[in-house]
């Protein structure tokens, strides 16, 4: 990584970006390299990696309070990272950095999270990504710390680079910085939601559903336990997805299995 | 797997209710176990893990024209599978089956499919799941051979079971049965979009970008090569991410990581 010229740092998030979030973590990047936001123009939470090919986006240009740059677009995390690095970069970016996520995205999480699809993107288009979260659903809750950080992990990633295929996954404690224990690297979790469905009548009396879920504590010494211990969690995650155990076992099967017969 | 009581068999898909692919699957499952399908209301292609958690979700019960029952939800894939098993079904399905898609799901677009989601998602509920798709996009595909490969794979995991947290993903040439090579069993490919945004001007004239992408082909021995050798591609998928090889590396790495320093 080349140090002469400021690095050129793509801000995204799922949270919006009206998000504090979003604003902390853009505001940090400025004081490390020349920053781009590009974020959806609402809320995408748990829009998982859904990309918008049906219809057509809008790119909105603004400027953030304190003079940053940026994009809104009426799309997806993805949808901001593809037309970001495909359509207005002109150079691509030094790193791509999501969030900061109102929210952990932990274990399961990590499959539904928006926050963490936009720097999978951004991996899979050969950019260095890293995907933020601070463990707080507060409404005023406090960026700063979570902000410091993210610039830590940053620095790193712009002096060592990331394997190619490998995004960083961060979720920060709520906690002032001098409280954070450190950042301790971790396997996601096995941690889950026991979802159910609640019924209610709308005016008129039909039924709708929304959804409610219970978190259920599964794994050891993985992100959601290095939150705990009052440690950011530094989670390495690879968007690769063949099991290559069972992909031998299966070789080993009956041949019913690949030899289709048509007559039987 | 006892066979005393026919399996029960949950159907979803991502191309919703009025598609062709479900219709062929259910149809053809429907000779195997007791067929429920709970699908989109609309079109959900490239969705990807998307959760509907901040609006309320509406079922819908239809009847398939051959007597089937169904529900149709206003939501993903992902929706559908969770309120399907959380809410309308009163036992776990035996099995989940997702498709069968127009349009083959190989190498990245595992990470946007909504057909694949679909199976991830019951996978993740403890459900022996399979993600099925047809290598078209013609509007007039027949589905009846890929139908009949789906049969020979359900029945294999109805005997054999699942491990715990892979699922089957399976894409099938465009062929007559008896033209099909057999079912081979392949990683995921590292074929990708090289995509770019069309500008067009609305009438106002106002613009606005479509997303338009060729298809690279990357990776041997894959699913795509597969199905250019007129065979089934068959791919065991799992859905944890930790990169572990990275994981230990960074480990390793400078203490400036893990201890935060709040005086720097």
């Amino acid at each position: 990584m080349e140090q002469e010229h400021a690095p050129l740092i793509l801000v995204c998030n799922d949270d919006g970006i009206f998000a504090a979030g979003i604003r902390a973590l853009a505001r940090r990047m400025s004081t490390i390299g020349r920053v781009v936001v590009v974020a959806p123009n609402q809320q995408q939470s748990a829009v998982g990696h859904a990309l918008t090919v049906s219809s057509p986006l809008r790119i909105e240009q603004f400027e953030l309070e304190d003079g940053l740059h940026g994009y809104a677009i009426n799309g997806t995390p993805a949808d901001c990272v593809k037309i970001a690095a495909q359509h207005l970069l002109d150079t691509p970016p030094d790193i791509l950095v999501s969030g900061i996520n109102h929210g952990r995205n932990t274990a399961v999480s990590l499959v539904y999270s928006g926050t963490v699809s936009g720097a999978t993107e951004g991996t899979m288009l050969g950019i260095p990504s890293i995907a933020f979260s601070l463990d707080s659903h507060a409404r005023d809750a406090d960026f700063s710390a979570a902000a410091e950080v993210t610039a830590r992990v940053v620095e790193h990633v712009l002096e060592e680079g990331l394997p190619e295929g490998t995004l960083l996954n961060l979720n920060v404690p709520n906690l002032p910085l001098g409280e954070i224990a450190g950042i301790s690297v971790v396997p996601q979790g096995r941690s889950y939601w026991n979802d159910r469905y609640e019924e209610r009548l709308d005016p008129i009396g039909q039924p709708y559903y929304w959804l409610k879920g219970e978190y259920v504590r599964d794994g050891e010494g993985c992100d959601d336990d290095a939150l705990d211990r009052n440690c950011a969690a530094l989670t390495p995650i690879r968007p690769r997805l063949t099991d290559h155990h069972y992909l031998e076992k299966l070789r080993g099967d009956p041949p019913m299995l690949r030899d289709i017969d048509p007559e039987s």
